[in-house]
């Protein structure tokens, strides 16, 4: 039985940042600035790296953890954006939104990133034709997966959207039995898929006796991913193994 | 009492693509070949474009009328991406699907466009590093929508989204009384705001005993934009007047 391939202290190589696809067709001179700039840094859970709107002078690639990037509504109440781990960027974005961050981030889970200079990336991305187009690419894809999203959230139940979530996990081509470990607080979860605490925790006991998945703790076992793809994938745009729920994790 | 701004009859002028946003950073050469391959078509009512997943040559400029951007789940249910009119353009991200368009499009109220061949634009964005940033900057704004409706899909009741759907039709530094058009059918904006018709139906009548607007047919009247924002704004991250909003019809 095998692990799903998501683990919480696992790290990047030194080459983290030459390796990433976003700066791959980075100029020498982009790397080397990148480089020289970069800082190692390591947070505990529960510190917030920055809030809504502020004005934004670093991005993050992440090495290990979890960061919850969420807004905040009128009334207070947390809307979750994302929950990203190792080999995410977060905060580049905000380059586009007159140089304010679009979202809150907080450690989630104990992590590492690279804090990495803003403007440095700003330059690039204006300067270099590739590197642009690589972003309209990896911005593509990230539209795909944000209405594949919004359609979730009209035309599945909260149990087949959990069972997606599952699916998301694990490694797609892989055959028979497995375990999948969630790879952060059950009320994260809940939150991450804009469910109530309440509504997740029937929603998952309903999955389980529809599919016969078992649930010890934050492990779910499945027999195979048939289980789950039959109760979701139904319901929904894209097929499976599905391209745009694998690039989510 | 003003009408809202979106009128179905509205046609841009001759101008459409060199005054378009997306189109302003291109070199004379590129409009010329754009304007050399231009084609102005009509469509009536119920004709469908083209499919999720077909092999795309061309992007489409709308100049009137309503298009039904959408996708249908493997259960054979229809999810609405988006609802488009004057001015959109739709299409052209199939540059990065692998040249296949990611939707189906049909159209839902006569509509008058110009089909424009996709290679061009390809062969634009890959050479002309302005036009690349101006499309990451219109793929930034979209990103941001996108995060607004799945935040509003969790947070807010469906009364409070109609608010918000109506609100997005108005001219929103416009104080006052106000009438506002339903653009098409009711039960397309159901549909564009993934309700189920009879949900739609209840929230709306919740929508009008909870802030006093007032219901006749396609068109609602309301005293000032304040009796919706009242209501529906404080269940979101973003603040009215609201630019996100705005963009999006």
């Amino acid at each position: 039985m095998r692990k799903n391939r998501v683990t919480h202290s696992a790290q990047l190589k030194d080459e983290d940042i030459r390796s990433h696809a976003l700066f791959r067709a980075g100029t020498p001179e982009f790397i080397a600035s990148l480089e020289a700039c970069a800082r190692a840094k390591s947070y505990e859970k529960g510190r917030t790296l920055f809030l809504h709107g502020d004005a934004a002078d670093s991005f993050y690639l992440m090495r290990s953890g979890w960061v919850k990037l969420y807004r905040e509504t009128v009334d207070g109440t947390q809307a979750v954006v994302d929950i990203v781990t190792q080999g995410h960027i977060f905060g580049e974005t905000s380059i586009f939104e007159d140089g304010r961050y679009p979202y809150s981030a907080e450690i989630v889970e104990p992590a590492t990133m690279i804090v990495l200079p803003i403007e440095t990336l700003k330059n690039e991305i204006e300067n270099n034709r590739k590197l642009a187009l690589d972003m309209l690419r990896s911005m593509a894809r990230y539209r795909r997966q944000q209405d594949l999203e919004i359609e979730h959230r009209s035309l599945q139940n909260a149990s087949q959207r959990i069972g997606c979530f599952l699916l998301s996990l694990i490694d797609q081509y892989e055959q028979g039995a497995l375990q999948i470990h969630l790879p952060y607080d059950k009320m994260l979860v809940a939150s991450r898929l804009g469910m109530q605490p309440e509504t997740f925790s029937r929603a998952l006991a309903k999955l389980r006796d529809q599919t016969g998945i078992r649930i010890k703790g934050s492990t779910v076992e499945i027999d195979s991913a048939s289980q789950l793809t039959d109760y979701s994938c139904g319901a929904c745009s894209s097929e499976f193994p599905c391209k745009d729920s694998e690039a989510k994790e």
